[in-house]
């Protein structure tokens, strides 16, 4: 990675909410600009063991050379890290170091370092400064937008956090050369699904030739007009009263598949299922077809296998999830690519049948 | 308690933060206005075991009688319930009973309670509603203001949480008068705080007919006087940058005491030590001399002894408070009553020679 400064090539996206931040994307920014944002002279670094090992300590030796103390903390990988237990690990460590309350939390790694430290940050000392480093694709173009944070409980993902906004993003593109191609695909499924909501030149850009070793620039280009996408709708909805919602396509299912499968199916994997999944629900309502075209993407994707899941333990965990209001189940469908509309109305019958469908082809 | 309508007997303080709020004090108002204020149709109901059998089973059947679901949960009584364990038992339960977003915690008992049941409700599906019915004096004129919830962790008291607001108060003075003594006067020092901060006329009315046999229109006068107190400040000033600062007076001491006493000293009777500690330190500073005025006070409140702590420990706990910025103590004084000041620049020295002089007068 380079440690020159890059500031002429970061690509910065305004989050216009309340308190308003910068997403910085580019190439070498964890050396160069991350010290720069992070203004507090005391930092807790938490990461995982996997990232730490590949960036940590060039980020120390960034952030300590700036004049920073800094507190590094780690969890191992992996969506169990999202924990309660994890979580009060964390906090006994910031106290034990005394971190006061104008200290920050930096999060440096994929989705589940940034939902934990962020809502570590969220509520030690009833909340401190708190700056995301992502360095999956994943949480670059969907994790580090949007102020969401969390920890999951054994009766489902997300069940606990806060609203809790960054107060910078720093993407340095350079740490997804070293992602596994897998990993990398995880995060190709939330750009999939920002361009069928809003942005058809960006399913056109994520064809055969998007991989790692894509040049910085073009890395760097369509992370940032995914960070853009998000940003305009969680701008627009900051507490998910709205329109946010959208953002929920092909999630609804994937929830209920990571929790039944024990969470062994990935996030970007069970949203690649998802997103079929809410195309055949789309297409038996009379919508656009969209199943040839995510089923098409669901295959470059290569996911694990469908979990066997009989439909009624599905519906359970469907129904436990947050995108549930006054008792009915609702989920986000397409009417076509770009026309994204929230179902209230939706019955058990109806899933079951396209629960089935997708068991044909998928 | 009475159950017929109260309603022409309500004081209604206005709490004007971000989502202004309304804290409702009177007599009877646990059966005649909380079923009326709580909009949910589905409702968790966190209380303690005392407070429970007290005033549980009427409120229950209250909500009840108006149309609610509602989910009891119930932690013992006392500052060991502000437990990570605890917070995560409670959460499992909600999320056990599907309790979906649109539902509200309404939080029955005191500041232990309040506080919790507010971080559950703060954070339990990223935020749902919240409500509180404070049954303790100290959680009617201080906790239930300010929007501030929260637990302890091993490291000091109040180390974890959010600032999130209640829909609404429901101050039943009823509820008072099967209050032990101590409690009563536990939350009279709060009382006794506001008056030397902001109400001269307040210090008057605390005298020696101020007891939980006290006419209703009278506690509730008192009580309303405080609310009005406490919401100017926290309107003027949410998250506590500035003026808010103020209300802690007393507490960098009682905090500390309540810490090295294993929280066997009630935090009344260490915030009625703080008030004279904070007299001392003023004195010493030149400031009026109150230190005559709060002792007579601390001897009203009979609270237990002083634990004999060594003072590096004290300044330790003192220092691990939220009220450090940037590695300087600070501390709420006095110059006369009505005249908070914010002092940044205390040595140890000049602590330790006050902390001295306490041990030697209380």
């Amino acid at each position: 990675m380079s440690s020159g400064s890059a500031a002429a090539d970061v690509a910065v996206v305004r989050v216009e909410v309340e308190q308003a931040y910068d997403v910085n994307v580019g190439s070498g920014l964890l050396h160069s600009l991350l010290p720069e944002v992070v203004s507090q002279s005391q930092v807790a670094l938490i990461s995982d063991e996997t990232v730490m090992a590949a960036h940590g300590h060039g980020v120390v030796e960034a952030l300590t050379a700036a004049g920073k103390s800094v507190l590094p903390l780690v969890v191992p990988p992996g969506e169990a890290s999202k924990s309660l237990v994890r979580y009060g690990a964390l906090l006994e460590a910031l106290a034990g170091a005394s971190l006061p309350r104008d200290a920050a939390v930096v999060a440096l790694g994929g989705g589940v370092v940034g939902d934990l430290a962020g809502f570590v940050a969220a509520s030690y000392l009833r909340g401190v400064a708190f700056y995301q480093a992502p360095t999956s694709l994943l949480a670059m173009v969907d994790a580090s937008v949007g102020g969401k944070t969390g920890l999951d409980l054994p009766q489902g993902k997300n069940l606990v956090g806060a609203f809790w906004q960054p107060r910078a993003v720093v993407a340095d593109v350079n740490a997804l050369r070293t992602l596994p191609a897998h990993e990398f695909r995880q995060g190709t499924v939330e750009a999939f699904k920002h361009g069928l909501l809003a942005a058809p030149d960006l399913l056109a850009a994520l064809g055969p030739s998007w991989a790692p070793d894509a040049p910085s620039g073009r890395l760097a280009a369509v992370v940032a007009r995914n960070v853009a996408i998000k940003a305009a709708v969680v701008a627009a909805d900051e507490r998910e009263a709205g329109v946010r919602t959208h953002l929920n396509l092909g999630h609804t299912l994937a929830h209920a598949l990571e929790t039944v499968s024990g969470h062994s199916l990935a996030h970007g994997d069970a949203v690649a299922y998802g997103l079929v999944y809410a195309a055949i629900v789309g297409r038996r309502r009379g919508y656009a077809d969209l199943v040839g075209r995510t089923l098409e993407f669901l295959r470059w994707v290569a996911p694990r296998p469908l979990p066997r899941a009989d439909f009624a333990s599905l519906l359970a965990f469907m129904g436990r999830d947050k995108k549930v209001a006054a008792g009915r189940l609702r989920m986000v469908l397409l009417e076509d690519v770009g026309q994204p509309v929230v179902v209230a109305d939706l019955t058990s019958d109806e899933l079951a049948a396209a629960w089935a469908e997708l068991e044909g082809i998928a």
